[in-house]
């Protein structure tokens, strides 16, 4: 996890903060599942201010389009998810993901428009609302604010870790907390990488603002992770905030307002470089950090252009410092500068190497760059000498497991 | 090979057209490398109406330079190529390409500035010359018209086949031929595909239109090929004309044009393909056939949309209907359409399936899906069910070899 002052990691994930309780529980949504959860609850005491983030794919899944709907008066009480069917294109998607929300509006006796809904596997398959309507009375008795890893556990697919975090920090002098959990490992690309991702908070903050701070931080966060280039049908990313912390209402962009927006980074940025280190089949988190862009949008379209390169990924998944395809992907990268000044150097817990000069190689060890890219934290530093501007991406390696993974998900 | 009316296909290659003879030997460029070929050489009796288009990425490797460079009066009359460097991102590389020029101006008694020179392998190396020279009068030696398939051998990398194609065709009552050699496998995304072609042709055209038909048909051929997504440095596809088939210059775009560029069309476009097939660890050609769209830019965005998803490749490499991912490529295509309109056939040499219609999958067998599948050839048939208008791309599936050869390459 990247540390960052004035906020402290605490356990809890999406019910650190004051008023939410979660669950995770085995439905057996995909055939022959009996053993991993696949059905998540998110509830909330009090209706929350909500604001939400989904796929720029036209194929949407059924449970964007009533999220969308149920969003729309800026308020959300709670939030049910599966795993193993992605509920989109097939014929009744909406109407079965309307029968999810309805079915927790009943459970927990609240308003069915204040339902969201979330689904994440495979596309195109019929979703079956028994196996949901007969976890149900489990997946509630086990609301409880201990249970955030349950839920986290029950949104998981071909994940291999879970991704859940909170941090604690203090605003109007009242303890806030504000935490997370988030999936997702392949088909992640921005906007946004495929994931769903849940994010809590009990600050009270006005829902404009929440709305702006949440689209701002996926920016730098979730938007700048690729894994494999194919940008799903059904990322959704979800921030309630009950207002519990007894802050004084955030209304403007002040000292507090960037407080808050500072945690929501904190959060959201681990979550997002968690996604790419558990890219599918990666054994590598590669972290690319540009500097030195005339714009801002440069420095993101340079880093994702390197982190997304299959040759570069390729390369670093055999510890090879071919920096000549990183250069290449900086080359080809579609933005405006001059490659004869881009630097390229390589680090990782083992040091650091410079490999690229003014756009050209320069004599390195091969040995001590072979030691640096065997760590499983991998960073490429560019440098493109003209201006002040920088961005951070996040990706992995393309190993033979992602082949695998993805030649036999449907199997 | 795709046949077209009104051309015969025939043997020679490059030599095909009156006046070009070529040759190919092994220089040792590559350190160890004894056996491989790796220096090749087409020249031509007379000066040719040449034309060239090269790799849009911001590094360009030093033979694209001097090669622009010799090109400036539309003129060239040989072009030397090595595999086994780049020849880019090194110190002197622009100094290495002129001398390598030089040398063939000297041996052919040509002048320097109707040479053109290409390089394709491992960026950011120094390359020696001294090789290239040692084995210049053997190159020389062996130039003939029965040669083209050692310059062919001399330019591939991870190439696993012969690319070299040409046709005959009349045009004004006489015989005239195109034909060409092609190179690259990885490293492979417009614009253009990474790749090295060298076309000649023995038609007499106009330098303009010699241009303009070379671009056009590069567009719908090379350029709707991809790989791996990754745009080379060292892209490089020439066109040389003798204009000895003793035709009237084709000096408009007449009928006689029409002719002339259905011929690069036909060589162009299945030398693509090939490349396609050829795709570094590729197991299947994966040609995506788009219509029903309301522009041709539209039809070619959905096409290499679809061919350049990782998700689609892997799941085509285990011969499985995963059509969900289809749809999702199609809709993150950055193209306007209605998603609901959309349907997805599959075929190939066994038959022809129907996947999915108004966005939506439909029922059909995985069995009959799966043995379409498990040929080498498959065909992705898209139809957007809003226009007239259609393109066609080529791709290959993703497999364990491509990330064993992409891992491997350096070492």
């Amino acid at each position: 996890m990247v540390k960052f002052d004035g906020y402290e990691f605490i356990d809890g994930g999406v019910c650190a903060a004051e008023g939410f309780k979660a669950s995770g529980v085995i439905a057996g949504i995909k055939a022959g599942n009996t053993t991993k959860r696949d059905l998540a609850l998110i509830a909330c005491d009090v209706r929350c201010k909500s604001a939400a983030l989904f796929t720029t794919n036209k194929v949407k899944g059924a449970p964007i389009i009533v999220s969308r709907e149920h969003l729309k008066d800026g308020y959300a009480q709670a939030i049910v998810v599966n795993s193993g069917n992605a509920n989109t294109c097939n014929a009744n998607g909406v109407a079965i993901a309307e029968e999810m929300c309805e079915l927790t509006a009943k459970m927990l006796k609240l308003s069915k428009e204040d339902i969201l809904v979330g689904s994440t596997g495979v596309i195109g398959q019929k979703l079956d609302i028994k196996p949901i309507k007969d976890a149900f009375p489990l997946l509630v008795k086990e609301l409880s604010d201990k249970n955030s890893a349950l839920a986290c556990e029950a949104i998981m697919t071909t994940d291999t870790r879970k991704k859940e975090l909170a941090v604690e920090f203090t605003i109007d002098g009242k303890k806030c907390h504000l935490g997370g959990i988030s999936k997702g490992s392949g088909m992640i690309n921005p906007n946004m990488a495929t994931m769903l991702a849940f994010i809590t908070t009990d600050v009270a903050i006005n829902g404009e603002l929440l709305k702006k701070a949440l689209r701002k931080v996926n920016d730098l966060t979730y938007n700048m992770v690729s894994v494999d280039g194919d940008t799903s049908t059904n990322d959704s990313l979800f921030l309630m905030s009950s207002g519990l912390a007894g802050n004084d209402e955030i209304i403007c962009e002040d000292k507090d307002y960037e407080i808050f927006e500072n945690a929501l980074y904190a959060v959201m940025m681990n979550l997002a470089r968690e996604t790419a280190r558990d890219g599918e089949g990666a054994t590598k988190l590669i972290e690319c950090i540009v500097n030195g862009a005339d714009t801002e949008k440069t420095a993101k379209i340079v880093a994702k252009s390197v982190i997304s390169s299959s040759l570069v990924k390729a390369a670093l998944f055999a510890s090879d410092a071919n920096w000549g395809r990183i250069l290449c992907a900086i080359g080809y990268a579609d933005a405006d500068f001059d490659i004869n000044k881009v630097s390229v150097d390589l680090s990782s817990a083992k040091g650091k190497i410079a490999v690229c000069k003014n756009g050209a190689g320069v004599a390195f060890s091969e040995e001590a760059a072979k030691e640096i890219l065997s760590e499983d934290e991998i960073k490429i530093l560019v440098d493109l000498h003209d201006g002040e501007n920088s961005a951070v991406a996040w990706g992995c390696d393309l190993t033979f497991e992602y082949v695998k993974i993805n030649a036999e998900y449907r199997t």
